[in-house]
Protein backbone atom coordinates (compact mmCIF):
# COMPACT_ATOMS: atom_id res chain seq x y z
CA UNK A 1 0.00 0.00 0.00
CA UNK A 2 1.36 3.56 -0.46
CA UNK A 3 1.71 5.92 1.91
CA UNK A 4 0.92 8.98 0.23
CA UNK A 5 -1.66 11.77 0.92
CA UNK A 6 -4.80 10.03 -0.11
CA UNK A 7 -7.26 8.19 1.94
CA UNK A 8 -7.14 4.64 2.70
CA UNK A 9 -10.51 2.65 2.36
CA UNK A 10 -11.19 -0.35 4.16
CA UNK A 11 -13.86 -2.86 2.90
CA UNK A 12 -15.51 -5.60 3.82
CA UNK A 13 -18.83 -7.46 3.77
CA UNK A 14 -21.05 -10.74 4.09
CA UNK A 15 -22.15 -12.12 1.21
CA UNK A 16 -18.38 -12.79 -0.21
CA UNK A 17 -16.07 -10.67 -3.06
CA UNK A 18 -17.95 -11.80 -5.63
CA UNK A 19 -21.41 -10.13 -5.36
CA UNK A 20 -21.98 -6.90 -7.29
CA UNK A 21 -22.46 -5.11 -4.01
CA UNK A 22 -19.04 -5.20 -2.85
CA UNK A 23 -17.55 -4.59 -6.21
CA UNK A 24 -19.42 -1.17 -6.52
CA UNK A 25 -18.14 -0.14 -2.93
CA UNK A 26 -14.54 -1.10 -4.50
CA UNK A 27 -15.39 0.85 -7.99
CA UNK A 28 -16.33 4.00 -6.04
CA UNK A 29 -13.70 3.78 -3.23
CA UNK A 30 -11.14 3.62 -5.77
CA UNK A 31 -12.21 7.20 -7.20
CA UNK A 32 -11.48 8.52 -3.65
CA UNK A 33 -8.74 6.69 -1.81
CA UNK A 34 -6.45 4.16 -1.76
CA UNK A 35 -8.18 0.60 -1.39
CA UNK A 36 -7.64 -2.64 0.81
CA UNK A 37 -10.44 -5.38 0.54
CA UNK A 38 -10.59 -8.41 3.49
CA UNK A 39 -14.17 -10.07 2.67
CA UNK A 40 -15.59 -13.42 3.31
CA UNK A 41 -13.89 -16.60 1.36
CA UNK A 42 -17.32 -18.54 1.99
CA UNK A 43 -20.90 -16.58 2.28
CA UNK A 44 -21.48 -15.00 5.54
CA UNK A 45 -25.47 -13.74 5.58
CA UNK A 46 -27.02 -14.11 9.41
CA UNK A 47 -23.66 -14.42 10.81
CA UNK A 48 -24.61 -11.47 13.37
CA UNK A 49 -21.22 -10.72 15.43
CA UNK A 50 -20.17 -14.25 15.12
CA UNK A 51 -16.19 -14.79 15.89
CA UNK A 52 -13.99 -18.07 15.01
CA UNK A 53 -11.95 -19.26 17.75
CA UNK A 54 -12.35 -23.32 17.55
CA UNK A 55 -10.46 -22.79 14.52
CA UNK A 56 -7.63 -20.89 13.27
CA UNK A 57 -8.56 -18.33 10.36
CA UNK A 58 -6.51 -18.69 6.70
CA UNK A 59 -5.93 -15.34 4.35
CA UNK A 60 -6.15 -15.58 0.34
CA UNK A 61 -4.61 -12.92 -1.61
CA UNK A 62 -6.37 -12.01 -4.39
CA UNK A 63 -5.26 -8.52 -5.47
CA UNK A 64 -2.15 -7.08 -5.06
CA UNK A 65 -1.34 -3.71 -6.86
CA UNK A 66 -0.82 -0.21 -6.55
CA UNK A 67 -3.40 1.72 -4.47
CA UNK A 68 -5.44 -2.01 -4.34
CA UNK A 69 -5.07 -4.43 -1.87
CA UNK A 70 -7.60 -7.43 -1.54
CA UNK A 71 -7.71 -10.98 0.67
CA UNK A 72 -10.20 -13.38 1.38
CA UNK A 73 -10.42 -14.41 4.77
CA UNK A 74 -12.16 -17.96 6.12
CA UNK A 75 -13.93 -16.94 8.79
CA UNK A 76 -17.15 -14.54 9.85
CA UNK A 77 -17.36 -10.70 8.37
CA UNK A 78 -16.24 -9.93 12.15
CA UNK A 79 -13.59 -11.81 11.93
CA UNK A 80 -12.57 -9.99 8.49
CA UNK A 81 -12.51 -6.33 9.96
CA UNK A 82 -10.33 -7.81 13.06
CA UNK A 83 -7.55 -9.43 11.14
CA UNK A 84 -7.27 -6.24 8.84
CA UNK A 85 -7.32 -3.40 11.42
CA UNK A 86 -5.40 -5.44 13.90
CA UNK A 87 -2.85 -7.60 11.64
CA UNK A 88 -2.90 -7.05 7.54
CA UNK A 89 -3.08 -3.18 7.96
CA UNK A 90 -0.81 -2.67 11.44
CA UNK A 91 1.21 -0.57 9.36
CA UNK A 92 -1.00 2.11 8.85
CA UNK A 93 -5.08 2.18 9.99
CA UNK A 94 -7.72 3.00 7.26
CA UNK A 95 -9.56 6.50 7.17
CA UNK A 96 -12.72 4.88 7.22
CA UNK A 97 -14.08 1.51 7.03
CA UNK A 98 -17.19 0.68 4.60
CA UNK A 99 -19.26 -2.96 4.59
CA UNK A 100 -21.35 -4.10 2.18
CA UNK A 101 -23.04 -3.85 -0.29
CA UNK A 102 -25.61 -5.90 1.32
CA UNK A 103 -28.05 -7.31 -1.06
CA UNK A 104 -30.79 -6.85 1.15
CA UNK A 105 -31.72 -4.30 3.85
CA UNK A 106 -30.19 -4.20 7.33
CA UNK A 107 -33.32 -1.89 8.58
CA UNK A 108 -34.32 -2.13 11.98
CA UNK A 109 -33.96 -4.84 13.77
CA UNK A 110 -32.66 -6.70 11.05
CA UNK A 111 -29.11 -5.20 12.09
CA UNK A 112 -28.69 -7.38 15.07
CA UNK A 113 -28.11 -10.49 12.74
CA UNK A 114 -26.36 -8.46 10.32
CA UNK A 115 -22.88 -9.42 9.06
CA UNK A 116 -22.64 -6.23 7.26
CA UNK A 117 -23.61 -4.29 10.72
CA UNK A 118 -20.65 -6.82 12.54
CA UNK A 119 -18.11 -4.85 10.29
CA UNK A 120 -18.88 -1.62 11.36
CA UNK A 121 -18.97 -2.56 14.60
CA UNK A 122 -15.76 -3.80 14.52
CA UNK A 123 -14.56 -0.61 12.99
CA UNK A 124 -15.71 1.79 15.19
CA UNK A 125 -14.40 -1.03 18.12
CA UNK A 126 -11.20 -0.10 16.44
CA UNK A 127 -11.70 3.55 16.51
CA UNK A 128 -12.68 3.98 12.74
CA UNK A 129 -15.51 5.85 11.12
CA UNK A 130 -17.25 3.04 10.03
CA UNK A 131 -19.98 3.25 7.15
CA UNK A 132 -22.50 0.25 6.00
CA UNK A 133 -24.34 0.15 2.89
CA UNK A 134 -27.39 -1.90 2.19
CA UNK A 135 -29.29 -2.63 -1.11
CA UNK A 136 -33.35 -3.45 -0.81
CA UNK A 137 -32.66 -5.94 -3.90
CA UNK A 138 -32.12 -9.55 -2.28
CA UNK A 139 -31.60 -11.21 -5.51
CA UNK A 140 -27.68 -12.51 -5.54
CA UNK A 141 -27.21 -10.49 -9.36
CA UNK A 142 -28.50 -7.56 -7.73
CA UNK A 143 -27.67 -4.20 -10.14
CA UNK A 144 -26.04 -1.66 -7.21
CA UNK A 145 -24.82 0.28 -9.72
CA UNK A 146 -27.47 2.50 -8.46
CA UNK A 147 -25.99 3.02 -5.19
CA UNK A 148 -22.63 4.73 -6.54
CA UNK A 149 -23.72 8.65 -5.99
CA UNK A 150 -25.29 7.58 -2.17
CA UNK A 151 -21.41 5.12 -1.59
CA UNK A 152 -19.67 8.29 -3.14
CA UNK A 153 -22.22 11.18 -0.97
CA UNK A 154 -21.55 9.70 1.71
CA UNK A 155 -18.09 8.46 1.82
CA UNK A 156 -17.20 11.61 1.01
CA UNK A 157 -18.91 13.17 3.95
CA UNK A 158 -17.35 10.86 6.60
CA UNK A 159 -14.16 11.08 5.05
CA UNK A 160 -13.99 14.96 5.00
CA UNK A 161 -16.14 15.68 8.42
CA UNK A 162 -15.72 12.69 10.34
CA UNK A 163 -18.44 10.68 12.85
CA UNK A 164 -19.46 11.31 16.60
CA UNK A 165 -16.58 8.91 18.48
CA UNK A 166 -18.11 5.03 18.95
CA UNK A 167 -21.61 5.84 16.22
CA UNK A 168 -21.36 4.34 12.98
CA UNK A 169 -23.76 4.78 9.78
CA UNK A 170 -26.05 2.66 9.08
CA UNK A 171 -27.19 3.21 5.19
CA UNK A 172 -30.27 1.54 3.54
CA UNK A 173 -30.20 2.41 0.03
CA UNK A 174 -34.23 1.77 -1.82
CA UNK A 175 -34.95 -0.48 -5.14
CA UNK A 176 -36.38 2.35 -7.18
CA UNK A 177 -37.94 2.44 -11.18
CA UNK A 178 -37.28 6.38 -10.70
CA UNK A 179 -34.61 8.67 -8.87
CA UNK A 180 -34.23 8.13 -5.18
CA UNK A 181 -36.50 10.93 -2.95
CA UNK A 182 -33.76 12.27 -0.99
CA UNK A 183 -32.18 11.05 2.55
CA UNK A 184 -33.32 11.27 5.83
CA UNK A 185 -31.63 10.08 9.27
CA UNK A 186 -33.33 8.08 10.93
CA UNK A 187 -34.21 5.49 13.92
CA UNK A 188 -33.80 1.37 13.31
CA UNK A 189 -37.47 0.13 13.31
CA UNK A 190 -37.75 -2.50 16.52
CA UNK A 191 -40.57 -4.58 14.88
CA UNK A 192 -40.46 -8.56 14.95
CA UNK A 193 -40.21 -11.86 13.06
CA UNK A 194 -43.75 -13.86 12.74
CA UNK A 195 -44.35 -16.94 11.22
CA UNK A 196 -40.30 -17.80 11.75
CA UNK A 197 -40.29 -21.54 10.78
CA UNK A 198 -41.35 -23.70 7.70
CA UNK A 199 -42.24 -27.40 9.23
CA UNK A 200 -41.17 -30.11 7.16
CA UNK A 201 -40.76 -34.02 7.49
CA UNK A 202 -38.18 -35.49 5.41
CA UNK A 203 -38.56 -38.95 3.61
CA UNK A 204 -37.97 -40.79 6.80
CA UNK A 205 -40.52 -39.00 8.18
CA UNK A 206 -38.41 -37.11 10.69
CA UNK A 207 -39.11 -33.34 11.45
CA UNK A 208 -36.84 -30.35 10.24
CA UNK A 209 -37.28 -26.73 10.41
CA UNK A 210 -36.27 -24.16 7.85
CA UNK A 211 -35.99 -20.75 9.24
CA UNK A 212 -38.23 -17.93 7.25
CA UNK A 213 -40.85 -15.19 8.38
CA UNK A 214 -42.57 -12.44 7.61
CA UNK A 215 -41.43 -9.05 9.27
CA UNK A 216 -43.69 -6.79 10.87
CA UNK A 217 -43.26 -3.25 11.35
CA UNK A 218 -43.15 -1.72 14.65
CA UNK A 219 -43.47 1.96 13.28
CA UNK A 220 -43.59 3.13 17.32
CA UNK A 221 -41.40 6.19 16.00
CA UNK A 222 -44.04 6.86 12.64
CA UNK A 223 -42.03 9.73 10.16
CA UNK A 224 -38.91 8.51 12.10
CA UNK A 225 -37.71 5.09 11.22
CA UNK A 226 -36.04 3.55 8.19
CA UNK A 227 -38.75 1.42 7.08
CA UNK A 228 -40.85 3.97 7.59
CA UNK A 229 -38.85 6.51 4.64
CA UNK A 230 -37.49 3.04 2.87
CA UNK A 231 -41.06 2.53 2.23
CA UNK A 232 -41.83 6.27 0.58
CA UNK A 233 -38.37 5.89 -1.85
CA UNK A 234 -35.56 7.35 0.55
CA UNK A 235 -32.37 6.52 1.32
CA UNK A 236 -31.89 6.44 5.31
CA UNK A 237 -29.11 6.53 7.37
CA UNK A 238 -29.41 5.09 10.93
CA UNK A 239 -26.60 6.45 13.56
CA UNK A 240 -26.12 3.45 15.53
CA UNK A 241 -23.72 2.15 18.77
CA UNK A 242 -22.50 -0.66 20.65
CA UNK A 243 -23.31 -0.22 23.87
CA UNK A 244 -26.75 -1.97 24.64
CA UNK A 245 -26.73 -1.03 28.58
CA UNK A 246 -30.65 0.11 28.81
CA UNK A 247 -29.53 2.91 31.24
CA UNK A 248 -33.53 4.37 31.59
CA UNK A 249 -34.24 1.42 33.80
CA UNK A 250 -31.29 1.13 35.66
CA UNK A 251 -33.87 2.47 38.95
CA UNK A 252 -36.50 -0.11 38.33
CA UNK A 253 -34.35 -3.12 37.80
CA UNK A 254 -32.55 -2.16 41.33
CA UNK A 255 -36.05 -1.72 43.01
CA UNK A 256 -37.02 -4.95 41.32
CA UNK A 257 -33.50 -7.16 42.99
CA UNK A 258 -32.07 -5.50 45.35
CA UNK B 1 -46.23 -30.10 29.14
CA UNK B 2 -48.56 -30.24 32.18
CA UNK B 3 -51.12 -27.25 31.79
CA UNK B 4 -50.99 -26.15 35.34
CA UNK B 5 -50.15 -23.34 37.74
CA UNK B 6 -46.80 -23.19 37.98
CA UNK B 7 -45.00 -20.96 35.93
CA UNK B 8 -43.47 -22.53 32.44
CA UNK B 9 -39.55 -21.52 32.11
CA UNK B 10 -37.92 -21.84 28.83
CA UNK B 11 -34.03 -22.53 29.45
CA UNK B 12 -31.24 -22.75 26.18
CA UNK B 13 -27.43 -21.84 26.30
CA UNK B 14 -24.47 -21.49 24.09
CA UNK B 15 -22.29 -24.21 25.52
CA UNK B 16 -24.84 -27.42 24.68
CA UNK B 17 -26.76 -29.83 27.33
CA UNK B 18 -24.06 -31.24 28.82
CA UNK B 19 -22.42 -28.48 30.77
CA UNK B 20 -22.68 -27.58 34.21
CA UNK B 21 -23.82 -24.21 33.56
CA UNK B 22 -27.43 -25.54 32.05
CA UNK B 23 -27.65 -28.23 33.95
CA UNK B 24 -27.72 -25.55 37.41
CA UNK B 25 -30.05 -23.85 35.64
CA UNK B 26 -32.15 -26.72 35.06
CA UNK B 27 -32.25 -28.13 38.78
CA UNK B 28 -33.01 -24.35 40.22
CA UNK B 29 -36.20 -24.17 37.48
CA UNK B 30 -37.39 -27.12 38.08
CA UNK B 31 -37.71 -26.20 42.13
CA UNK B 32 -40.04 -23.12 40.87
CA UNK B 33 -41.72 -24.26 37.91
CA UNK B 34 -42.08 -26.90 34.81
CA UNK B 35 -39.23 -26.45 32.77
CA UNK B 36 -38.73 -26.45 28.96
CA UNK B 37 -34.82 -26.90 27.64
CA UNK B 38 -33.57 -25.93 23.57
CA UNK B 39 -30.15 -26.49 23.62
CA UNK B 40 -27.76 -26.20 20.92
CA UNK B 41 -26.17 -29.66 19.83
CA UNK B 42 -22.73 -28.48 18.72
CA UNK B 43 -21.24 -26.05 21.53
CA UNK B 44 -22.28 -22.62 20.02
CA UNK B 45 -19.49 -19.58 22.15
CA UNK B 46 -18.68 -16.73 20.22
CA UNK B 47 -22.12 -17.58 18.37
CA UNK B 48 -23.16 -13.51 18.88
CA UNK B 49 -26.91 -13.60 17.05
CA UNK B 50 -26.05 -15.46 14.16
CA UNK B 51 -29.44 -17.58 12.67
CA UNK B 52 -29.40 -20.41 9.96
CA UNK B 53 -31.18 -20.47 7.02
CA UNK B 54 -28.66 -21.98 4.69
CA UNK B 55 -29.30 -25.10 6.27
CA UNK B 56 -32.84 -26.74 7.99
CA UNK B 57 -32.88 -26.90 11.77
CA UNK B 58 -33.60 -30.54 12.90
CA UNK B 59 -34.20 -31.16 16.98
CA UNK B 60 -33.53 -33.89 19.19
CA UNK B 61 -35.57 -34.73 21.86
CA UNK B 62 -33.38 -35.84 25.02
CA UNK B 63 -36.23 -35.63 27.75
CA UNK B 64 -40.15 -36.20 27.96
CA UNK B 65 -41.59 -36.20 31.29
CA UNK B 66 -44.18 -34.38 33.61
CA UNK B 67 -42.99 -31.25 34.06
CA UNK B 68 -39.67 -31.73 32.10
CA UNK B 69 -39.14 -31.57 28.50
CA UNK B 70 -36.06 -30.83 26.50
CA UNK B 71 -34.71 -31.17 22.94
CA UNK B 72 -31.43 -30.27 21.45
CA UNK B 73 -31.46 -28.22 17.68
CA UNK B 74 -29.09 -28.19 14.89
CA UNK B 75 -28.65 -24.64 15.14
CA UNK B 76 -27.32 -21.62 16.95
CA UNK B 77 -28.70 -20.07 20.36
CA UNK B 78 -30.77 -17.42 18.53
CA UNK B 79 -32.34 -20.58 16.89
CA UNK B 80 -32.88 -22.16 19.59
CA UNK B 81 -34.84 -19.72 21.53
CA UNK B 82 -36.90 -19.03 18.20
CA UNK B 83 -37.62 -22.26 17.38
CA UNK B 84 -38.83 -23.09 20.92
CA UNK B 85 -41.29 -20.16 21.27
CA UNK B 86 -42.23 -20.13 17.42
CA UNK B 87 -42.82 -23.75 17.16
CA UNK B 88 -41.61 -26.21 19.83
CA UNK B 89 -43.76 -24.38 22.91
CA UNK B 90 -46.80 -22.81 20.64
CA UNK B 91 -49.38 -24.04 22.42
CA UNK B 92 -48.00 -21.85 25.47
CA UNK B 93 -45.46 -19.40 26.01
CA UNK B 94 -42.75 -19.62 28.83
CA UNK B 95 -43.37 -17.19 31.97
CA UNK B 96 -39.88 -16.56 31.42
CA UNK B 97 -36.86 -17.26 29.20
CA UNK B 98 -33.45 -18.13 31.04
CA UNK B 99 -30.10 -18.66 29.17
CA UNK B 100 -26.56 -19.89 30.53
CA UNK B 101 -25.19 -20.37 32.75
CA UNK B 102 -22.08 -19.59 30.85
CA UNK B 103 -18.98 -20.63 31.45
CA UNK B 104 -16.85 -17.01 31.63
CA UNK B 105 -18.47 -13.88 31.83
CA UNK B 106 -20.27 -11.83 29.37
CA UNK B 107 -19.64 -8.59 30.27
CA UNK B 108 -19.47 -5.03 29.06
CA UNK B 109 -18.67 -5.33 24.86
CA UNK B 110 -18.58 -9.32 25.35
CA UNK B 111 -22.22 -9.09 25.19
CA UNK B 112 -21.75 -8.29 21.40
CA UNK B 113 -20.05 -11.98 20.27
CA UNK B 114 -22.19 -13.69 23.13
CA UNK B 115 -24.50 -16.30 21.90
CA UNK B 116 -26.14 -16.79 25.55
CA UNK B 117 -27.05 -12.89 25.31
CA UNK B 118 -28.33 -13.87 21.91
CA UNK B 119 -30.94 -16.76 23.55
CA UNK B 120 -32.33 -13.37 26.07
CA UNK B 121 -32.35 -10.76 23.00
CA UNK B 122 -34.89 -13.60 21.23
CA UNK B 123 -36.84 -14.06 24.16
CA UNK B 124 -37.58 -10.17 24.33
CA UNK B 125 -38.20 -9.82 20.87
CA UNK B 126 -40.99 -12.34 21.27
CA UNK B 127 -42.86 -10.70 24.51
CA UNK B 128 -40.94 -12.81 27.50
CA UNK B 129 -39.43 -11.38 30.41
CA UNK B 130 -35.39 -12.93 30.19
CA UNK B 131 -32.52 -13.35 32.41
CA UNK B 132 -29.20 -14.37 30.93
CA UNK B 133 -26.53 -15.95 33.47
CA UNK B 134 -22.81 -16.35 33.44
CA UNK B 135 -20.16 -17.13 35.62
CA UNK B 136 -16.22 -16.10 35.69
CA UNK B 137 -14.85 -19.27 35.40
CA UNK B 138 -14.20 -20.32 31.75
CA UNK B 139 -13.33 -24.15 32.80
CA UNK B 140 -15.49 -26.75 30.53
CA UNK B 141 -16.14 -28.18 33.81
CA UNK B 142 -16.70 -25.22 36.02
CA UNK B 143 -18.79 -25.70 39.17
CA UNK B 144 -21.28 -23.51 39.20
CA UNK B 145 -23.43 -24.59 41.35
CA UNK B 146 -22.25 -21.75 43.61
CA UNK B 147 -24.48 -19.33 41.21
CA UNK B 148 -27.86 -21.67 42.64
CA UNK B 149 -29.00 -18.92 45.00
CA UNK B 150 -28.28 -16.06 42.21
CA UNK B 151 -30.37 -18.12 39.82
CA UNK B 152 -33.30 -19.01 42.39
CA UNK B 153 -33.68 -14.81 43.56
CA UNK B 154 -33.28 -13.00 40.29
CA UNK B 155 -35.57 -16.12 38.55
CA UNK B 156 -38.33 -15.16 41.44
CA UNK B 157 -38.50 -11.69 41.32
CA UNK B 158 -38.61 -11.71 37.96
CA UNK B 159 -41.35 -14.87 37.61
CA UNK B 160 -43.01 -12.15 40.41
CA UNK B 161 -42.84 -8.83 39.14
CA UNK B 162 -41.96 -9.22 35.72
CA UNK B 163 -39.45 -6.76 33.51
CA UNK B 164 -39.36 -3.81 31.80
CA UNK B 165 -40.74 -4.11 28.28
CA UNK B 166 -38.03 -4.75 25.65
CA UNK B 167 -35.52 -5.01 28.48
CA UNK B 168 -33.21 -7.95 29.69
CA UNK B 169 -30.81 -9.03 32.30
CA UNK B 170 -27.60 -9.59 31.82
CA UNK B 171 -26.42 -11.36 34.86
CA UNK B 172 -22.53 -11.52 35.87
CA UNK B 173 -21.21 -13.92 38.91
CA UNK B 174 -17.51 -13.34 39.98
CA UNK B 175 -15.94 -16.52 40.84
CA UNK B 176 -14.87 -15.95 44.48
CA UNK B 177 -12.90 -17.75 47.12
CA UNK B 178 -15.75 -16.53 49.84
CA UNK B 179 -18.64 -15.26 49.75
CA UNK B 180 -20.34 -12.76 46.96
CA UNK B 181 -19.83 -9.16 48.34
CA UNK B 182 -23.88 -8.24 47.40
CA UNK B 183 -25.19 -7.05 43.71
CA UNK B 184 -24.96 -4.34 41.66
CA UNK B 185 -26.88 -3.09 38.96
CA UNK B 186 -24.59 -2.10 36.20
CA UNK B 187 -23.66 -0.45 33.00
CA UNK B 188 -21.67 -2.69 30.09
CA UNK B 189 -18.24 -1.35 30.49
CA UNK B 190 -17.79 -1.05 26.38
CA UNK B 191 -14.13 -1.37 27.04
CA UNK B 192 -11.99 -3.24 23.59
CA UNK B 193 -9.76 -6.20 22.42
CA UNK B 194 -6.04 -5.49 21.86
CA UNK B 195 -4.05 -8.15 20.57
CA UNK B 196 -6.82 -10.04 18.99
CA UNK B 197 -4.44 -12.40 16.84
CA UNK B 198 -1.28 -14.65 17.05
CA UNK B 199 0.28 -14.86 13.73
CA UNK B 200 1.56 -18.58 12.92
CA UNK B 201 3.40 -20.60 9.82
CA UNK B 202 1.62 -23.69 8.57
CA UNK B 203 4.27 -26.55 8.30
CA UNK B 204 4.29 -26.00 4.62
CA UNK B 205 5.21 -22.19 5.30
CA UNK B 206 1.25 -20.84 4.66
CA UNK B 207 0.21 -17.93 7.36
CA UNK B 208 -2.61 -18.97 9.56
CA UNK B 209 -4.22 -16.84 12.49
CA UNK B 210 -5.88 -17.90 16.14
CA UNK B 211 -8.27 -15.02 17.82
CA UNK B 212 -7.07 -14.20 21.16
CA UNK B 213 -6.72 -11.41 22.39
CA UNK B 214 -6.77 -9.06 26.03
CA UNK B 215 -9.34 -7.28 27.16
CA UNK B 216 -9.21 -3.23 28.07
CA UNK B 217 -11.75 -2.07 30.51
CA UNK B 218 -12.77 1.47 29.36
CA UNK B 219 -14.24 2.17 32.86
CA UNK B 220 -15.76 5.08 31.33
CA UNK B 221 -18.47 4.68 34.00
CA UNK B 222 -16.32 4.20 37.06
CA UNK B 223 -18.54 2.69 40.23
CA UNK B 224 -20.90 1.83 37.43
CA UNK B 225 -20.05 -0.73 35.15
CA UNK B 226 -20.32 -4.21 35.35
CA UNK B 227 -16.36 -4.89 35.58
CA UNK B 228 -15.71 -2.17 38.25
CA UNK B 229 -18.00 -4.65 40.34
CA UNK B 230 -17.14 -8.07 39.06
CA UNK B 231 -13.01 -7.27 40.13
CA UNK B 232 -15.25 -6.21 43.39
CA UNK B 233 -16.82 -9.49 44.24
CA UNK B 234 -20.37 -8.43 43.54
CA UNK B 235 -22.99 -10.07 41.53
CA UNK B 236 -23.41 -7.57 38.46
CA UNK B 237 -27.10 -7.08 36.85
CA UNK B 238 -27.03 -4.77 33.16
CA UNK B 239 -30.31 -4.09 31.88
CA UNK B 240 -29.93 -4.47 28.20
CA UNK B 241 -32.09 -3.88 25.50
CA UNK B 242 -31.92 -4.70 21.49
CA UNK B 243 -32.18 -0.98 19.57
CA UNK B 244 -28.46 0.21 19.13
CA UNK B 245 -29.90 3.10 17.04
CA UNK B 246 -27.72 6.31 18.62
CA UNK B 247 -30.19 8.66 19.10
CA UNK B 248 -27.93 11.00 20.36
CA UNK B 249 -26.11 11.40 17.17
CA UNK B 250 -28.92 12.00 14.87
CA UNK B 251 -29.07 15.92 14.72
CA UNK B 252 -25.13 15.31 14.36
CA UNK B 253 -25.23 13.35 11.24
CA UNK B 254 -27.95 15.10 9.60
CA UNK B 255 -25.68 18.50 10.18
CA UNK B 256 -22.70 16.18 8.32
CA UNK B 257 -25.02 14.43 5.51
CA UNK B 258 -27.86 16.46 4.38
Amino acid sequence: MDNNNKPLILISNDDGYNYNGIQTLIKVARTLGDVFVVAPAVHQSGKSSSITFINPVRTIPVASEPGYTAYLATGTPADCVKLALSQLMADRMPDVVLAGINHGYNSGLNTLYSGTMACVFEGILHGVPSVAFSFGDYSINADTSVCEPIVKHVTERVLKGGLPKDVCLNVNIPKMDGDFKGMKVTTGDMGRWVNEWEHRTDPSGRDYYWLTGDFEIADKDEGLSDYYWLQRGYVTVTPTHVDQTDFASMAAISDLLL
